[in-house]
């Protein structure tokens, strides 16, 4: 079990606090509001009203001690700057920060911000690429070539097995996993067959996935 | 090729906007902020100020032969409300809409929007499941129960091949690519090395990948 | 004696509160202004200070138990298209909303109101056909083509009999009731005599209306 | 037909600057902002955008020649007053005005008003009679004592005739007219054959209103 | 002894309850600002904080047994209007109420206000006069055609008597009292002798007064 | 004919430079609000919008050539102070300057200002004379111990000379006029008969006008 | 020890209040802000919350009795002006204000201010000595000719001492102190050698340290 | 002559950039203000309206190409820090930048800055030690141990040189300097006489100065 704090808890720090709590961890949340903090106290370890530009405050709460400090700080990037700079001088072990464009980002960095995050900006991204093509359903990039996608199996392929299809072959792609309603196949065999609606999740070059949604 | 309409820049709108025309679509982009659709006015296909409120206004943009409409605005759930009635009257073939919260995502529902998503809360989800472990460097989720991550390899995995791993057996967990600096190997061979400081993309059930993140 | 709740005590909200508690009624009233609960406290059978917009409060209250809840938020749209929500969900029996206009009108049906009302509009209505001619006191559709109206008796009419008159040849129309003074004749026969100030209670076709005003 | 001028544009005004238009007169409708002038430049006779504490303004409207103005000037108790004031002081034939409260109305009549209205407060009372009981559709007050009601007639009533019901001496009430779906009998016969889904139009005491609501 | 209320505690205000003290009178403050009430606590009979539009407030002050009531609310014309209304309905005695122009004085003549005062255009009047010459001191004015002047005398006057200078012959103006430093004379005869420094108060025609200011 | 500065057009300054101009000066008006400065373009000889703490304005309109200088700011007493600083530096002949209360007099005085006023303050003084008895009609204190008032004549005085009155010997007062409606008589002699409704000015000791307000 | 009293505790108060106790004074400090005055509370001798503008509080204060008051009131001229007026009322012995320009300067020492200061613009002047020229550490003006500035030894003075320099000759400047890290020489003699590095603080005529920098 | 830009025109910033100019050298001046840039457009060599958290405005002015950039940008934190870090990424020379606080100077240094600077916070040290004795006019700090102080010359030293003084073995410090009304004297020899009103320009270790303060 590991010790988080989370500073600042909008959608994206609140969302990330409590996923955290459900995998088992401790999370102290932060929030200048106290609404915010009365709403989040019995779903979290422990939840303060701390203004977290003050050195003094973040020293009572012994921030120095958390395995991971994630500063959340949704728009005030001020704020969020002078929150990084003190939590990085009291010594603190790992220090995530949510920014809002490049240049927060830079600042962040040079600082001592251990990593720097943009989940709007990034959500954009991968919702993009879930819209382009109707059976698309999910996208997820692992490097600037290799992608994964979910792709609902059409008329196409219905009916047929991988090894039917010709898969591998036609689409240089692989499908590394089936899901048919609630179950789901991670070890696809050559001759499973699909059936209309079922999710195939596929690893492939960017190029061969596109080939696969156009045809798909 | 086809043909996007993003209503309301911000920073999910916007990145949503580049990403769709980045992959070779037609995007129209529409938002209330004159600085905003200036901004736009070079990366995008054409980028309209106008008030999405106003059923005359989506209208003369002619909206209702887009493939798809992203109503990306923000923080004001009346006009998303609002907009994406008018644009289910219009019959607009596609509706995808950023919600705030469950209540917001529930109206648009019932007023018939196609898709509602929460980029924020989603972010949230997603970021928590990278920090639990130091070596987990994302993580995506397929199901409820099953998931994908990127886990980097430590000292006790470095020289060794999956098979001398005994990887499947040990972990329940599938292996379907290794990333070794630029390099993807997309079909990982029992006998290929991991070297420290490789990437392992693992697919399997969260039980199995939990027992893996704390033993690599 | 049945048990209504009413949402938003502004002039519309707050005057049928209480025209409900007049006709033998429980009446809970909600708003969130403490200062209008206050003024009303002694009005109804229990007045709370509540947002309606959260979902805990509205359960609190025991608000599903109600025979008909009155959404009557005056200008904060959002507010009364979530309110309505939480309502539905919660199974209330009937839900009566006060709308803005026509789209907020058709976003609260969509999301199940039961009846939505447009007062400031009707009104208008209402008091139109009232002023069109100085002898009209008072109009109502009752459909597309009838109304009644209430129109005061000049000196053409004084002095003499319906019969006299040759009223119901004469305009096509029918007198359902003569009110004189305090007094209020509700079966007017023919030889009843009409005297100047009279108020006669007409229903007629709309057509036959109009003829009657340009004469009376 | 005749002449009139609306003062102020909002729901209640525009509302009846409309109808009014409907009916055959001629308006002018007057509001101090410019983007609800223009909404109204295509409904009504003229609008303009002007101020209406402005002495010159009206003046050069020569809203003297009005037969009647309105002033619906919503919630500007003062630009009511000192507006009413000045189409006083200029001989104005008729004069309309719009009151938030009683104290509002009370300044309003002594400085001349000819007709003092409270929309939303009437319309309070007349949606809460239709409220009252399940079949009742529409309340009108003919006097203290009297009013009309819509009611809707159900199982008990269908197949019978007013004169099988024992309508007039078992419910004190008269039925002035008959709907039945979009043909309207304005003289219903004793032997009239009521179906279910049929509305009756019945003139009363509220007393008798009262026993027939809870019967029918 | 009389009992004056001051509604609103202005400059005006505040200094006219301060007189009406000075002269032995009891004075009831009142003022919406909780500040002003403290800062006349001291100095009044009673200072009470409380709002004027609001009936009951004003009955528990039995404001309605007051000789006089003088309503000095500055800016706020609609409170003034209300107030002024509400003193009227209450029976009281006398209501003196400042106003800002003359359409709001006309309001307040019509909803019965019994004296109507403007004190800064009335100083504005005043202090012009006192302004056209170098010698006039002080400005009253009696009718439209007479008026009182203070005037400086000056070397031209100095050391001679008002028969001397055949003061009334020669200006037509009578001299009503002679202020020498601390001494007033108010019974000036004609052989009195006038220093330099003197004032002077003479009563007159304008015309005269005038041709007196430029010799003086 | 002299000429005038008039800065800041309220209402006090407003009055004073319509005043000044009916007496048959030259004024300029001066203020920062281009509406208030519109209203005053056609009443008085030049009016200009201006930023009276910017010297160089001041220079441009040759200011310092006026006989005398209003500055008539209302409220703001930091930019009546440094106008009041820039005039004298530019050797203005006299400035006459408003104040809000004591302190702000002081400091116009140190800076140089030749005369200060408190018109508010001033009028409260006055109107609260006028009040204490219901037969006063003006007040004006001319010394700390006499002063001139206005009384109207009660049925005790009517038909009755000055000398059956014994007037100067039973209340020590001069009567220096009679207003007997638009009619002043300037020279009252003892013979001269007094009606009921006529208007005496009279001038005297406090004290001795204090006894004549009581039993006149 | 002196007493000192310190009004406006902003960056450049709170500064010198500091300065002040650190060099054994006692400080009264006043803020009008709670924070402030807080934050202050365990630096300075006493620490009080109060308007400085009202008389009375300051009277409570015993502020009278300081040997020097300094009003450091950034922004708000108002304050600052009427705060040292009610000082020199008060008889206080030395007031130093800070201005923020000339015309608040020039009020300030009419009302009475012994000294005024434009912290921000000798800043200003300072600081831009020090930039023209790489060198050039600080810049302390004398006179109008004269300064001192600190000036870094580069190569060229490297291992050279004041004589073999020639110094006072060449540069026509008087070295008065050498400082070489923590070590300050504040009597160099003529053989004493300068490495590269120190630091020189000489003084000299503008003219001479003008050249003196451009050959440094 | 070298090139300097200063970015921020407040009283700090502009009193920068006029010295510079007055000193012989070019100087841009940028500000958001209009009204600033146009106040300074005919005292530096360019004055230019610009946001200089934008990129591409800061790359259009050249700004790359100044020898010295000074970032005074009051009180606008994040403004300040994200100017200072594209300055940065641009590759300016040298940057200066005016620091609230140590927080905002310490993140300035992290980011790149070349000198940051407090000049509120350095006056108002400057300033305590200018008041802590009747007799110092002025402070200059040399290191944590040494300073300058000018100091008058008071009745004890009048009529006396340095010898008679014994100064040096007395106080233990150097008089640089003596200032005698216009006139500076910068060699000060033993026999040179002081005059009361003399100005001495003294260096010293603190502790020694302090005992001088006390007893000149």
């Amino acid at each position: 079990m590991r010790q988080f704090a989370v500073i600042g808890l909008g959608r994206f720090g609140g969302s990330l606090a409590k996923t955290l709590i459900e995998m088992g961890n401790e999370v102290l949340a932060v929030d200048r509001d106290p609404e915010r903090v009365q709403a989040f106290a019995s779903l979290v370890t422990h939840a303060v009203e701390a203004d977290s530009t003050d050195e003094r405050a973040l020293k009572a709460l012994g921030i120095r001690n958390f395995d991971v400090v994630v500063v959340s700080i949704g728009d005030d990037i001020q704020s969020s700057i002078l929150t990084t700079l003190i939590l990085k001088d009291m010594g603190v072990n790992k220090i995530v920060v949510k920014a809002r464009n490049d240049l927060h980002g830079k600042v962040l960095y040079k600082i001592g911000a251990d990593k720097v995050i943009y989940p709007e900006r990034d959500m954009g991204v991968r919702v993009a690429h879930s819209l382009i093509s109707p059976n698309i359903l999910d996208f997820i990039e692992l490097s600037a070539d290799y992608s994964i996608v979910e792709i609902s199996a059409g008329e196409k392929f219905s009916g047929k097995s991988l090894k039917d299809l010709n898969f591998r072959a036609r689409f240089g792609c692989n499908v590394i996993a089936i899901r048919s309603g609630e179950r789901m196949n991670v070890s696809p065999a050559a001759h499973d067959v699909i059936r209309s609606g079922d999710i195939l999740i596929v690893l492939g070059h960017n190029r061969d996935l596109k080939k696969l949604e156009e045809e798909a």
